[in-house]
């Protein structure tokens, strides 16, 4: 065998459509759903529903708003024949949904059929037989008047066993099976042949679906082929136009977009893609494109993780980590420069205004997804998921300043262990980094006064009321002229800014410079605003004096600092700036 | 919440495109390939690869064909710095495969960039910043000027560090990141204001990358954006046109491939489709939706499994079990319609003439999967399923209603079980229904003799030369003859066809017609054609008894016939006549 032998397979050949239309257009509403979950779907299964999960199914295609919905194969199937009966005898089926089932071109399989849907209060009775060349030659060596004859012959009989149970309201849908592979001058002669004797009406329309059995080439040609039908079908507004695309080449929804576009009606589909080999259309995808482009796509996906572990318990396969809108990692982002937007971004979306948040192409709160999932952090993440992190751990946003480097310290803990960071890896990596102990401590905090610690030798500083920022300052300051006496070193206060957490807790985040050294922060917490300032004034001179020390111990080149910390924070700083 | 608050989204706007061309091209040969596992793929993972697991998964990428591969982002991650320096040091780059690497327009992380590549014989250095209306406001706070200043400062910076390493090959790269998101107009501005500083020539182009960084409408607009792109860049004949599509809507395979039709060069991507939350466009997928249209993709798919397993285990996630060409599940059918087609059409292929298999857009055997795997039997298939598990287990093919009279067993055991068949289930069925011990017994077989024992009787039956099929016939007539004397009723024998299996065993079929009786089939296999004959013989005189017996047993309406098997095969048989 040839490492590449391509050279085995035909290219599919364009459509020849003057003045194509599709792509000037844009999509203004929903189609109609049909949920084949039950049908191909379920035959697609190493282990096909039973009766009970089969219904389980079915309540929830119900519950989210799908009309439409094919059962089964009763004629072919047992357990879906036992299925419809249930559904009809115990009035299961509300009365916005239609139920849809499956049958060949045969007397007695058309037969069993009806038997299945006797006394169903209305149901679309789906007609198929495949009518691609290489089905003709390979699958039944048969000329195209015997596959048009069959089709015209079920549908005569379907007719009859219909008007034979005039109770039903009957809808009939016929499927040129493998149409996205036949000659589209045939395809709609046997669809004509079929409306010819169904003779649908305005009022009681007939659906033609227009299978791509198997996917054969890029979504644009099937587009064209769409339109073309949409333009040349007899009876065209007597019919629903429905399109059924299967995924063989990874292009199934954009297939069904662009059918869309190109006259389609309507959409059969699964939930995450079911059906045989690489599945049928998603119907959660192509609703939520819909959803996020402002149109009401008329399915309820409010409580997608519900929905899916419905569909993955019946199923027994999973939906992927990256599957659109609902797997596990679509909405998380990991890298820095992506956190950070995305931070940005929901802390300034307002309610009343058009979703505008990066990254997220969806509000995760729409389908019950939370923004707590958003953002996880690992070795490529900056800051901004650092932070995220942070403040939902302590209930308070640090200063930027902080921000950076608490990510570069998260960022070498990252990179040392190689594994993605917890909520409580952030938190532990701040509380070691910015509440630090040292030779300053804060022993006491009254209202009025608190005592300091150099060495163990204690000193006490008034500050004013506990209440207004302005007295924050004034008190950083006190501490700053106190401590500096103590110190022996200059001690100048550069920031202070205390908030409270949603639980009362204040927190405070203090900047000092000591020395000739740079700004240094610290943090601190406390029941008032006072003791936490205090906290803050010695963790970030204690810090100071740390660097301070480091710094000393410096190599001749002066190009690696002694904390890693510091190196990386500089650099974040920089990335961050774009 | 409202159920459905689809009103805080926008539509995205379509592209004003006069005379659009895209939609009336098709794609004829391959785009230059890039992965970006390494850098994006990886940035996306819970837990981004280490060094020797980056070394693996470059060298698979090596293998496979690919020739441009982004290894990380060196100034923002040690361990991508860290790996670029090993690949450089270690000599690991093949001659023919060129590096890339991530940077910021930050003068320091373009040195530190520099310092990771420094003594590489060839790189591309990738420049990218936002510059779409939302980002310039939420996350920037920066107007245009300043975006497309950004831009050019950082081409600027590259193009002096270049020019100190003049004994690499450097190539140039820009991505107006969420390109997809920007006025089409500034797209242009900042790319060619960018190409403005680099000055790339023909023979020295550099590469416009244009990201869909979020996906946001129909793969169209994207194609409509491209095409605009294409038509209005300056220097266009020097650039090197690139897409990176993401997935948020499903939609990248379709983008990125509309995106050729529309004149773009070259495709970023990850094996299986990686990447920030749905990820990038898969490569794999876009690769052999080329090969099936006989187009050479220049990456060598044909170990999937194997690539499959590297990815999944670098990656630490998995492929799903439908995801096109490598899911464990789509090289199966489990439809009897589906089977059957498959069947007849894998017996029909020929080596010389193109692949024309219904249902399998591609030779499972040119991306090293098997036709074992194609078809898997449970309740939803025919007989197709069930004969091809036969025939393997056997190594011959029942006659037609064999076939259809074990699908209907299999298909009851399915339905009691609810589990998938296997190919032993599917030997034992057969063995137990047309193998059949009873009243007729072959005793023993020699040559030119049988011995055959009616309820322990025994009595002899001559058969001529052991070689001709014409001898077959004539031999289970005159088993017929003197069986029918001993059993005092009318045997007549209807059919007989004998094969041999791969391992020499003879395998024969015979039908027989008893008393009033329909046909009924047995099956016997032996060391001789002889021997399997006689058995074959009993067997069927064994079943016509019982089911002669049986149907004596009906009850007055004589809609229910006594064994299931027979009501089911009825249908079947209908059902495949399609």
């Amino acid at each position: 065998m040839q490492a590449h032998p391509h050279g085995k397979y035909n290219a599919f050949p364009p459509v020849k459509l003057a003045d194509r239309r599709w792509p000037t257009r844009v999509i203004e509403r929903a189609p109609i759903w049909m949920s084949t979950d039950l049908r191909d779907g379920n035959q697609a299964l190493f282990e096909p529903m039973d009766g009970a999960t089969k219904l389980e199914f079915f309540e929830m295609l119900v519950a989210i708003g799908v009309k439409q919905i094919e059962v089964g194969f009763p004629a072919a199937s047992q357990t879906d024949f036992d299925f419809v009966r249930r559904l009809i005898d115990e009035r299961r089926i509300p009365d916005d949904v239609t139920i849809e089932v499956l049958v060949q071109s045969r007397e007695d399989l058309i037969a069993r059929t009806f038997e299945a849907l006797d006394g169903v209060p209305r149901a679309i009775v789906h007609l198929y037989n495949a009518i691609a060349p290489s089905f003709r030659r390979i699958v039944f060596n048969a000329g195209r008047d015997e596959v048009k004859a069959l089709a015209v012959d079920g549908t005569r009989r379907i007719k009859a066993h219909a008007a034979r149970h005039p109770d039903t309201d009957w809808t009939f849908q016929y499927s040129p099976e493998t149409f996205s592979m036949t000659e589209l001058s045939f395809a709609r002669e046997v669809c004509d042949a079929v409306a010819q004797v169904w003779r649908p009406t305005r009022e009681a329309k007939m659906i033609v679906n227009l299978p791509a059995t198997v996917e054969v080439a890029t979504p644009n040609v099937y587009a064209d082929q769409i339109e073309w039908m949409h333009r040349n079908l007899a009876y065209r507004d007597s019919l629903i136009l429905s399109v059924h695309p299967h995924n063989d080449r990874g292009t199934a929804v954009a297939a069904a977009e662009l059918a869309l576009l190109a006259g389609a009606d309507r959409i059969e589909g699964c939930l995450f893609g079911n059906g045989e080999r690489t599945g049928n259309v998603d119907l959660v995808t192509l609703a939520l494109n819909l959803y996020t482009q402002g149109i009401d796509p008329g399915l309820d996906f409010s409580d997608i993780d519900h929905v899916r572990s419905v569909v993955e318990r019946c199923n027994r396969l999973p939906v992927h980590p990256r599957h659109p809108y609902a797997g596990d990692l679509v909405y998380t982002a990991f890298s820095g420069s992506h956190q950070d937007a995305i931070r940005k971004g929901l802390s300034q979306q307002r309610a009343d205004q058009p979703w505008a948040v990066p990254y997220l192409p969806i509000d995760p709160a729409d389908v019950g997804r939370s923004y707590e999932a958003v953002i996880r952090v690992n070795s490529q993440s900056g800051k901004g998921g650092v932070t995220f992190l942070l403040e939902r751990a302590l209930g308070v946003t640090p200063p930027r300043r902080v921000q950076i480097e608490l990510g570069a310290c998260v960022q070498q803990i990252a990179d040392t262990t190689g594994r993605e960071i917890s909520e409580a890896s952030v938190r532990n990596a701040f509380e070691t980094e910015f509440i630090r102990d040292g030779g300053l401590a804060c022993a006491e905090a009254a209202t009025h006064e608190v005592t300091l610690t150099w060495r163990g030798q204690a000193y006490r500083v008034a500050c004013g009321q506990d209440s207004a920022v302005a007295s924050d300052d004034a008190f950083v300051q006190a501490l700053a002229r106190a401590t500096a006496a103590r110190v022996g070193d200059n001690v100048e206060s550069r920031h202070c800014e205390v908030s409270s957490t949603p639980d009362g807790t204040a927190f405070a985040f203090v900047a000092v410079k000591v020395g000739d050294g740079g700004e240094t922060f610290g943090a601190g917490r406390g029941r008032s605003r006072v003791q936490a300032t205090a906290q803050a004034f010695a963790s970030a001179c204690n810090r100071a004096f740390t660097v301070s020390e480091a710094e000393d111990a410096l190599d001749d080149t002066g190009r690696t600092p002694a904390t890693p910390q510091i190196a990386n924070a500089r650099e974040l700083a920089a990335a961050d700036a774009v």
